[in-house]
């Protein structure tokens, strides 16, 4: 990206309005206005194109970034670390035992005990159906108190990494992938998007990426199909925001329960594999009376029902059948793709071979992603600030 | 705080004697003079001031601070992360085998091998009675010798982060909080601070809070008090430290097994639990010993002597009888709240919950004071430096 | 080291032709140049002498070190920590579960996913013969297309932090001490070295350092000895890469199957337990074959084939057949030293206790050939930075 290039960026960054984002946390798409959504977008590829040209972008010259992680992570983990480190911040990883949900009290001391350099905590808590959303918003309010009560002197800013409604992280970078790749966001318009459910031999997926996914792609004028076999719905609440979202962005929201439906025509395709709510919203009672007996039947009895719908696949012929048979396929990763991590899974290997470049790419715009939700909370004036390191030009590498 | 006062804060430490602690550990607060106590706390709230101000401190362009924890921790280990983050340092933990204690020649060896580029170790060893102290000294002189020799470029300096005998880096921050909120340590003069024991329904907790407070606070002209039920004794060593300071400077330290007796008309409580030092003593045989049925028996016989005092509680009757009802409440954190994070334990949940914002203060000296040690054996000169940050005026969020 | 000397070392180092380095991984020695180990060298020293005389040598404003460490390292792991943190990195650890060889695919995939900020990868992959360097070369393929695609904004380094063939990390390190430690590279001509196996009461030590020595001290003319009991063969491509060195350096390098014989006259010795290839070849084999009982009854006919060679010892009494009886003695630590860390093991203790200072100089060198490593693959112009920080003499600690 030339000098140029990210000067009009800059300048377009300027126009909009996103002061709120100042202070905030970045918890759920669809919290966010139009031009807040946009000023991320901007500010991502700024610093992607920063980077490129070897200027620093160090925001700050000290801080932490707290990680809090109740899942398994390589990839979002490091797509944090990522985030942190190009904005001068250190990421310090608070271990809290998985299975331990914490409440009340214990939120709101040690979120304060871990944040007195903290300028970000970003949370991952996918799990529980009810639980992750509502954990972060405790730890919010808790630091807001502290800095008001003077016990922090900076208010950290939260970064919802992935809970049980949202993935902001995943469909923004999904999202700027697709402007990207498509030459801009006004090219996007009435483009089908699928988002299909696909088999996977594996058990309790969040649905936070398809939620995700309806939840923002629908913001953009495109025509966004939700696809699954009966049984496996998603957040009734997230389909209504999806539905409203296509209303006031003339675009499209709809459901089927096949996936032939959603992937003919379609321009852009996101097969993967989640859990049914309600056998997420079981799982989560069963946990909290600690039922493991009834946990290890919920699982078998889930992996059976998976079975039921090994046609579920994003195969050769199937794509075949999209616009121009040429439809994007996206994918978060890891994915199961059949023959290569399991017998048989979400996607025929010789598709996903094909898109392995574009969903590299894809998977390339998260770190920049937090990175730009992090500066909108944490710097003033993002626009003159991404403006005196594009002057300043001091070296990434001396 | 503002520019003036920051000034007038390191004028005042420019006036200290405290040459002695450049390239100097920090072990026990009662090897330092009053000087020196007094400088750490004054640049622990001049680096406090100057984060206010959004002013960089990193006293480091780069450096580690290496972490030893042999007992897990949250608090500790976020309140060292962010000293060493707020100068420049980037933490590296060394996780040892907890059960491992190392001697002698491995010691030697192991903290040559990782201060290569070490400006700082913090270490944590507090479950030993005799082990923990004396294995800082033993690492102490091992860098020492590494760098005399050349083989270490820097002489990394050592916090006690907690060891059997002191915890200096609560107490200090403990102590600071007292200065701050009763407005000045002229201010303490004549204050009753009663440092109890209270029952916890958990084994073995380390003497080194109740020692390193009665070892630190006799110094400044309070009457301090210790109570606890007998058999709970500290460490013979620490009580006469805490009678000596206390005639040096004009204070009074007393001993009582009544609760009531030291609540009785004080302005600061600190009511916590504690094990028996001779317990602590029995135990770190047995474990030198690999008797692990003896180390079960131990923790019967300790659970149900303590079981024998649940009486000694902080309730609400009894705070009403401290000085004007209203004594400062105090604890290192965590608690054991009755009702809330135990059945029965060492403070009722309403008087926890009054004291939550000042006690949360509390903790949040912490890093500061971490960081003024540091600063003060790794500055040759600490005064003339803060001037220069507070001049030079980086912001540490651009 | 002054500022004349540092100066003449950068000269020296500009007149070296080191440029396939930039960009480029640094997995074996044999593959570089005499110049290009020469540059290594001399950043290295460079290095050493900013640091001592406190001038920072940030190359890096911001990034990434990734560690990869498929086997447990604490030196190493520091090593590689404090190589990143004196070049302003932050170390990322990659934790993929021991166990797992991750193949093809996956390992692409991975490569990506965590290099987006990524400088430097770090791996550590000793335990298998014939998988670790190849493992790194997927790893670097990978990352290397990742750079082209675009998805990369720059390249990552890889730098073997051992593999099953070569420990250049430590090689270099020990070879940078020897300089050194004899007051320079041409006062190395026709020394003796014995790189001898010694008994250990462990099992499968990695035969990387022995083959690390053998294929880079034979580049310097020196007399190389490699002695070992029958059946303690190396691999024969690194026989034969030392056989190649010597002869082109003017050196020698000759094998035995008696430490006596060995150690007679020799001016450095190096006396270091590890396994049998062919044993090693087994355990891979056995490894994929999951075959554990395998792998078991493995373990139990090393140690015992291990047991009939207790007379590898370096003894006081073989010390005295060196050169003057005063040879220099070296290791790459730990060591199993006679009756401290086990009964009977590689050196008896009154030897190793009387090299204990040129020793940890030895282990000393490494974060700095770390350093140099990733300083050359990734400043297009070292000679003129290290100029650069020469000159701009920005204090380490303030």
């Amino acid at each position: 990206m030339d000098n140029a290039r990210i000067k009009s960026l800059i300048q377009q960054l300027a126009q909009l309005n996103y002061q709120d984002m100042y202070l905030n946390d970045f918890l759920l798409t669809w919290e966010k206005s139009d031009q807040e959504v946009q000023a991320t977008f901007l500010v991502a590829d700024i610093l992607r194109g920063l980077r490129q040209r070897n200027i620093s972008t160090r925001l700050f010259d000290s801080g932490l970034g707290i990680s809090l992680f109740r899942d398994q992570s390589t990839r979002t983990r490091f797509s944090y670390a990522s985030a942190c480190n190009q904005l001068g911040l250190t990421m310090q990883d608070l271990d809290e035992g998985k299975s331990q949900v914490a409440h009340g009290e214990t939120v709101r001391e040690t979120a304060n005990m871990v944040s007195f350099m903290a300028d970000v905590i970003g949370i991952r808590d996918d799990m529980y159906i009810g639980k992750g959303n509502a954990y972060m918003r405790e730890v919010s309010e808790a630091v807001q108190q502290g800095y008001l009560e003077g016990v922090l002197e900076q208010r950290p800013t939260l970064v919802n990494l992935q809970c049980d409604i949202d993935h902001p992280t995943q469909s923004m970078a999904d999202m700027l992938h697709l402007i990207n790749h498509f030459g801009g966001v006004e090219n996007l318009k009435g483009k089908k998007l699928a988002m299909t459910w696909a088999y996977s031999p594996s058990y309790g997926k969040p649905l936070s990426v398809p939620q995700g996914v309806i939840g923002l792609m629908t913001r953009f004028g495109m025509e966004v199909s939700l696809a699954h076999p009966e049984g496996y719905e998603v957040m009734p609440e997230v389909e209504a925001i999806a539905t409203k979202n296509a209303a006031a962005g003339g675009g499209k929201f709809s459901k089927t329960n096949s996936m032939e439906e959603a992937f003919a025509g379609a321009d852009i395709v996101y097969p993967k594999s989640w859990a049914p709510f309600s056998a997420m919203e079981s799982r989560t009672q069963l946990y909290g009376d600690g039922d493991f007996d009834g946990i290890d039947a919920l699982e078998k009895e889930l992996l059976g029902q998976n079975a039921q719908h090994k046609n579920w696949q994003c195969t050769e012929s199937l794509m075949s059948t999209t616009h121009e048979g040429e439809a994007l396929y996206m994918h978060c990763l890891p994915a199961d793709i059949t023959g290569v991590s399991c017998k048989e899974g979400e996607v025929e290997a010789s598709v996903f071979d094909r898109y392995r470049k574009p969903m590299y790419m894809e998977a390339s715009y998260k770190p920049y992603i937090i990175a730009a939700m992090i500066m909108l909370a944490k710097a003033k004036y993002p626009a003159d600030t991404l403006e005196s390191m594009l002057t300043a030009d001091i070296a990434r590498i001396r």
